[in-house]
């Protein structure tokens, strides 16, 4: 497959985005939808439409609008592997194993395939139908499974401590759910989403909103 | 209080994340901090920082650094609200759970009040200390709890009708879990967090990574 460089992260986003709701078209029976259309889905102009998938080289646009199922194939040109990439959990609370029934429902090219915990109730058991490992075999489980992402649900205070684990073995790419800023060096891929942060945000602008309207 | 306006979304999001920094810095009895050094343990540059601070008019930059309580009591004023802001969860499934069980263990001044479900097991029971209401009741509990922002971590094939209630309940503020994009009309701030979406870009971003090494 022949990568397309320097797709800024926001396409990248929306073309995720694009994805679902094109699957979700495709489902009820829908084989053409117009930019507008689209845009409107997603609460962004058609323009903006139009941009990112020009951006992946798609243009296929016809009267009826874009074929579905050939942008769904499209789509997963650019964004999915060869492979199915392994993930695995680093923390099996609530929300581990929330993430993992929702993402493992999905039918996704994404597979999470283990999760890490300290908790003696839960290492040895399967926890959402995956296997739950001490975090001692961590650099262990990760090589023997090909695992190259991790999603750290661990508490805040433990996931500083993670950080070393997860360089030394060899993981590509995380995603971070704790309130504690990690830095990765150069060649992981690394993504803070942190819920206090967003809904602080959320709240402020409710607060600004509505001094701005007294 | 007086609103600071136009600060962007990005300085609001990166005020919150200094602030549970320096809390941390201040439990460990660590009165100074210098810009530097907030910098490096959010992996940016120190004039980021700075222009962060600048933008809200803190700039009591001594020798010693930026004073730790006094920077923790500004930027309070800048986000928090003078009174408690209330909360309600759609959906108290797994993620419904984590999310109020974090929250509302971390003393914030915003509080999950609430929690919506429409499973007969849940309506009617206490779950992670807050009263689990049905849907059906929801207007009527925004209005009395004085609610003014939802989180929303409900299925995503159920969260498109919830836009309806949402707008008709007052609700000022959405953070939206699911992966259907939702769009509110001008006057509600709606935030879109979308799991799937983020790892998938992780795993754009790690397979392009593993392209360009090869």
């Amino acid at each position: 497959m022949s990568a397309i460089n320097n797709i800024p992260e926001k396409t990248i986003e929306r073309l995720s985005e694009y994805r679902r709701t094109l699957l979700s078209c495709h489902k009820q029976g829908i084989t053409h939808i117009f930019s507008h259309v689209l845009a409107g889905m997603h609460g962004i102009t058609a323009v903006q439409v139009r941009r990112d998938l020009m951006l992946i080289g798609f243009s296929s646009d016809t009267k009826k609008g874009y074929d579905v199922k050939v942008l769904i194939e499209f789509i997963n040109n650019i964004l999915d592997s060869e492979n199915p990439i392994n993930i695995a959990i680093i923390g099996m609370g609530h929300l581990g194993q929330a993430i993992t029934k929702y993402f493992n429902s999905k039918g996704l090219k994404l597979h999470i395939v283990a999760a890490f915990d300290v908790d003696e109730q839960k290492v040895g058991s399967e926890i959402e139908g995956i296997p739950c490992y001490h975090m001692e075999q961590f650099e262990d489980v990760v090589s023997q499974l090909d695992i190259s992402i991790v999603v750290i649900s661990s508490p805040t205070r433990v996931a500083p401590s993670l950080v070393i684990p997860i360089i030394n073995a060899g993981i590509k790419g995380v995603l971070n759910f704790t309130s504690a800023p990690l830095n990765f060096p150069q060649g992981i891929v690394s993504q803070n989403f942190d819920i206090t942060t967003t809904l602080e945000k959320v709240a402020y602008f409710v607060k600004e909103g509505d001094e701005s309207n007294t």
